[in-house]
């Protein structure tokens, strides 16, 4: 199952992504290939696998990735491979995506699992954003204004979470993985030991 | 939303369904009419409406029932009135209901939550039947019969739950409920301060 988290910047998506990993059992995380480069902190490897223009066009133009995107003028994508290895041994992968990459993979991944983040009101994602402090007004502004496109597409995903709290957040997101996992149309080979007469187990 | 959770006899329905009350916050819970004798603990107009064969008949000819079955040669009917208030004061309910009447209520209502519980096996199942004591053998084996008929419609359901340990369920049931609480299909009015761009809310 792929789990897709897109947020607006600062509605605080890559916390709630790093914190739920800690909560859901069995989800592996799609570290993004990025040209942005590395923010106070930032692991290469770990929260993004850091390249440079030329290495990421090359990986377009060799159809390694399963989407990718311009964001604030940075080029953000996804392995190809990364999503078939996790597929391929049945693991669950979270994705941290924007907007349009989310939608490319909805394309071809329907059944996957949609979610989208929100701050509790537009005057609350400024003020996120200004705590952040790493931005300069104009970059805020221009965030801002994504936003509001961003969020507009809401009604694509499949779940909304409004991060009012970070802990409820992060429960919510949790919920909506182990909910997902027991949605009867994504059993088919996970009931081993019922003895399910009628339909039962498909193989 | 209505949270309709149906299981074959003896897989913990009635204990899950008592238990995650306690959990899920804002839930009422849909009292079922029933001509079955109460059983030992059992409290009218708690656990059920106990209420003679006469009167079930009279309410079923008044229209009086959302769905209605026959279940072990008892009749078992879903108040309308119940379902409509809750409705119309925005509430959810849980409905604890068989198969039959769950049928009937996903035709009215596709856009409800319908959650099948099952023990980890048949084995499990018929061992739980005889530890409650309170059924002769034949009844056992009639119930038995009954839950392979019962299972073999668990695909007609959104989700599945395997009841190996009660908090394990009850957890996965409250997951499922905050879950579909927050499906983007199910948000119109709930989005008071977000003050969303592009479709906006929906009243």
């Amino acid at each position: 199952m792929l789990v897709v988290v897109s947020a607006p910047s600062g509605a605080g998506k890559t916390t709630l992504c790093r914190e739920v990993r800690k909560v859901a059992k069995g989800l592996a995380y799609s570290i993004s290939y990025t040209t942005r480069p590395p923010r106070p902190g930032e692991v290469d490897g770990v929260d993004f696998h850091f390249v440079g223009e030329t290495v990421f066009r090359a990986m377009v133009e060799g159809g390694e990735f399963a989407e990718w995107a311009v964001v604030h003028g940075n080029l953000y994508g996804t392995s190809a491979r990364t999503l078939e290895g996790t597929q391929e041994r049945g693991e669950d992968l979270l994705l941290d995506i924007d907007t349009q990459g989310a939608r490319q993979l909805r394309k071809r991944h329907p059944e996957g699992c949609y979610v989208f983040v929100v701050a509790p009101s537009m005057e609350e994602l400024e003020a996120r954003l200004r705590e952040r402090r790493s931005d300069a007004p104009e970059e805020i502004a221009r965030r801002m204004a994504r936003a509001r496109e961003e969020i507009a597409s809401w009604r694509e995903y499949d779940y909304l979470i409004v991060n009012r709290r970070l802990d409820e957040a992060v429960r919510q997101l949790g919920c909506i993985i182990e909910a997902e996992r027991g949605r009867t149309s994504r059993l088919s080979l996970e009931l081993p030991d019922l003895d399910l007469p009628g339909e039962g187990r498909r193989s």
